[in-house]
């Protein structure tokens, strides 16, 4: 499929064109791991895959749907069928490869970190429930040397966008990420000491990646399955993937209309 | 300090000029997390560092060390100093992105990834020993849903090299990848599941990459510490790691030495 000539004719800014401070944000990179959760949006804001495939290098899966909504120039990233065995390339290695590469290739003012996620009910989280995370950290990165386990953790605090949060009225949690869908023991200490309301495997890969190259990043992630339920994750993700996903992106939906306009300061 | 001029003047060849099948190799990658490990080979190869720091965007602390060894053009990378902490950058994430980043910026025929590992004593392993890896998989990307299973385990073979291997007289072992310096129980069944005999935090991430990009890459590993000994794994790994890094270093060399004037094919 070629995309419409509008959207040939008009490609995102270049770097001196990107919004500095007081100008409207102009290009949003949304980084999404599962195509499950990408394609509603890319129908919604009446994407195209990029056709022009020299944006990244030969070999990478990664895939770019682009096009112009309202006032904003859209990336939208997923990382694509992994080339060896053909599903999502999930997970923090693919999530902070396509994150840098599309910031160094499109110059975006905003990250959207879109996905789903585990939430905890001791925490308040209910599937279906839609977040802005306020924190991440990861919970599979022990190195037990001072300093060492600080960076392994890697917690930090994301963008914060006050306005956003009250016109979408999403709740508030803190993300913790690791690279597997189950929990290990070990795993449930550090969530737990990262005070996490909210697991995924994505979420601070892109927040690290945004924060090296000083892009403002914002996680919205819908909640598919309970961790500390009673029904396993791998059979309750599946299971609520697709009806999930459209809270998910519902809420993206109205985060860039809200977006559309504003200043980064405004949000 | 500023590179000499010779270095200056002799960048590293673009695309078109690296070595194609049955040239010799001009342009070989040196991934390395450590600036412990990196340091002794920057200067056994009379490196320097790169003064151009265009070659990487701002706000990364990668750091480039490079020059013209015997035919080679090489560059060494470190993925330095993390802003937030001041520790060497280790781990998948960081290894990933400075693979890439490099890969494209240098445009390598080969991609050396050197580091220190734990051994698996039960495999025939002992400090202070060098392998060159067979095979590479992650232990600490769990997903139970078929073939995601797979995915996450990323299991693959490396390049295969068997005239070096003889020349250099190595040990022979699969690697196991995953971002904790420790071993939970959930880890220790993936390792043993992985058939590994050395465990360590970078390998499976830069083969991965190197792989998306089509570039051959060899995993040079030197053992710092027994994983199922009696000492715990960070002060084993602490106190040996300067002198095994002087075995690491000698093995670097001699491979360099050997690939020198040699075609991919000839490795």
């Amino acid at each position: 499929m070629a995309p419409p000539e509008d959207i040939v004719a008009n490609p995102p800014p270049e770097v001196e064109e990107t919004a500095s401070a007081g100008a409207p944000i102009s290009t949003v990179l949304i980084v999404i791991a599962m195509h499950t959760e990408a394609a509603p949006l890319v129908s919604k804001f009446e994407l195209v895959e990029d056709s022009d495939k020299s944006m990244f290098p030969k070999g990478v899966p990664w895939v770019r749907y682009c096009g112009k909504y309202k006032d904003l120039y859209i990336n939208l990233i997923w990382p694509g069928k992994d080339p060896a065995h053909g599903v999502d390339s999930v997970g923090t290695v693919s999530a902070s490869l396509v994150t840098y590469a599309s910031i160094q290739a499109f110059k975006p003012d905003l990250v959207i970190n879109a996905g789903t996620a585990g939430g905890f009910k001791a925490k308040g989280a209910s599937v279906g429930e839609v977040y802005l995370t306020s924190a991440v950290a990861f919970h599979d990165r022990r190195i037990p040397i001072p300093v060492f386990d600080l960076y392994g953790i890697g917690a930090k605090e994301t963008f914060s966008c006050p306005k956003l949060l009250e016109k979408l009225n999403l709740k508030v949690g803190k993300l913790s990420t690791g690279d597997s869908l189950d929990m290990s023991p070990h795993d449930e200490s550090a969530i737990l000491a990262n005070d996490a309301t909210l697991k995924d495997m994505e979420g601070a890969a892109v927040a690290y990646v945004a924060d090296l190259l000083s892009v403002p990043a914002i996680f919205v992630k819908a909640v598919t399955d309970i961790i500390d339920g009673e029904k396993p994750t791998a059979e309750e993700f599946l299971q609520n993937l697709v009806i999930v996903t459209a809270a998910l992106d519902q809420a993206v939906t109205q985060a860039v209309d809200f977006i559309s306009g504003k200043c980064i300061e405004d949000l």
